[in-house]
């Protein structure tokens, strides 16, 4: 029996929408256990059925807006923090908040704890394909970090690689790195030291590197696992998102506005839009996972609602299913002299 | 009159398109004469009246996959480094080519020559804002610099703002940084160390700083000049094209793979959505400017034709009518103080 511990107090729906999520999961999830921290006197009331479902009373609240680092060190409290410390004293096995993002990374960083070996935990998001052979592919550093070294590059490389290996199941997924041209020499210094480290760690078959991909193609999926530094791929994540909720609002806004056939045609084309639209929302496909900690820590929207909650219990079974934590553990300890080998033109800091 | 030196040779449809395309501008420019620098066996068959255009031989070409620094530095005699040089001898006022960028970012850097006072010259572009109070805004560094520093941003803004008040008609265009969230604090060392000098330019009247923005929101028109680090920049205006050509696609699959009335419910739509797809080619705004060096210098999309070419020629005929170059050149010799400026926070080399 798996234990996730839940922030049922994080996200613009909660607590409803968490417990509502909590609950079609646990009806889904035959093997886990939900521990639930929050104001009993919010939470409480919501349960219909508490089977494998336990309440702790968390006093206090870390809001969205609040500053993510000093709110976990001063809440100890909150139900992110007290959930985090179930965690890191194992009580539960995994950590889910829909709340604060950098609240829960501040928490998955300094109360879960990183793995040894692992210099900078990276947020990981699954994104569509269109094309390739994959449905899926796999992007970090999403925006943990606001300044990534060429090493962090490199062990994003071998993180993204399990995972794609062990939850979505793919051989030897292809790791491509974002760069600002595909030739090997492209970049400034961090991308250039990167690209000669994640070529090292290919020549020593610690991971499948193809080299460098585009933010203009990655959704057309030339590779499997895309490493970014935090920077540009938190701007990469941002713009995709931004131009398809621009597209498609332009796209409605067209129809409407251009006469009765257009609008006829409208409601004809509405349910292919709508498969299309639901294909975009990637946070279906699971939330956004602190990864490089000791524990599974993941992230659901703010907005998410009970399914969406849902769904992400099921992503967090499999990572407790396919024991990913100890498996990247074990082997970023074999490979310790690999994965900290320096570049030749990595003079940084 | 005002003479703009064209690379008749850059492009993929060239000579043809650009033959055409300066046929189309000299008809709805008055003021303006051109020289085209190409092979003439290739270039003088295709020209229908001669009328405002000279041409000189030019007896090599910069292919689009050459190295873009050596091969200016190499092919003396090619048709961009000829129309470059003829900028630089005061013979004609800009250069234009729909070639390889990087070799005209070189020519422009090298032979055209810097602004007395702009460290970097920076590649930008036009981009359609879809709600705001003007219809489009300008973005840069897109790619030219791999790494940037502080000042370089700040003069950035000073840069865009000229381009948006002169070219655009924009009264006090609001400059925004691009980052990784809106906070001031925001972003790595080289963003935090820009906000400083941006607020410290809006504080003594060069521009109109309005805080960051976030690539989600960029579409949305919430700044009429972004200023991106060449790298970020560079993604994310990939991001952008990448996701609206996925868009437009997968609708067009969802619809032509939904059955007969979805079927017509398109053949009815078309029509909006092809005025929603023109809106989104940027190309037809005007090409990528090289801005900060001592005169015009544009590219078009290697991909132009003969329209999106000669609108590129009234873009810079409308720089040289406003006398872009001087002004920026004036107002950075008035401000030199202002404008290197040292961040608190920028410790860099």
């Amino acid at each position: 029996m798996f234990k996730i511990a839940v922030d049922a107090m994080g996200g613009d729906n909660a607590p409803q929408a968490v417990v509502a999520g909590i609950e079609q999961a646990r009806d889904r999830l035959s093997d886990v256990e939900f521990m639930l921290f929050g104001q009993l006197d919010k939470v409480a009331p919501l349960i219909k059925n508490d089977e494998r479902i336990t309440l702790i009373q968390a006093d206090e609240v870390i809001e969205m807006a609040e500053e993510p680092v000093k709110s976990v060190r001063r809440k100890k409290q909150s139900s992110l923090v007290l959930a985090a410390n179930a965690v890191k004293a194992g009580e539960a096995d995994a950590l889910f908040s829909a709340g604060n993002t950098g609240a829960l990374l501040a928490a998955g960083i300094f109360i879960v704890g990183r793995i040894k070996g692992i210099d900078r935990p990276a947020l990981m998001t699954v994104m569509p394909a269109f094309a390739g052979p994959n449905d899926n592919f796999v992007m970090m550093d999403m925006g943990a970090n606001a300044e990534n070294r060429a090493t962090h590059l490199y062990q994003y490389g071998v993180l993204g690689s399990f995972y794609a290996t062990n939850i979505l199941g793919y051989q030897a997924p292809r790791v491509g790195l974002l760069n600002n041209g595909t030739e090997a020499d492209k970049g400034d210094q961090v991308h250039k030291a990167a690209h000669e480290l994640l070529q090292y760690g290919a020549d020593h078959q610690l991971l499948n590197f193809i080299g460098n991909v585009e933010a203009r193609d990655i959704l057309q999926g030339p590779a499997d696992v895309v490493i970014a530094d935090g920077f540009s791929g938190n701007a990469t994540l941002k713009a995709i998102e931004g131009t398809a909720l621009t597209l498609l609002k332009l796209m409605k806004d067209s129809i409407m506005s251009a006469g009765p056939l257009a609008k006829l045609g409208g409601a004809l084309v509405k349910p292919a839009l709508k498969t299309m639209q639901e294909r975009l929302d990637y946070s279906k496909a699971g939330g956004a996972v602190v990864i490089g900690v000791k524990a599974p820590v993941v992230k659901a929207h703010g907005s998410s609602e009970a399914e969406t909650i849902a769904n992400t219990m099921v992503q967090i079974e499999a990572m407790l299913h396919a024991d990913l934590v100890a498996k990247v553990e074990s082997f970023v300890a074999e490979h310790a002299a690999d994965l900290t080998v320096q570049s030749a033109s990595d003079d940084e800091k």
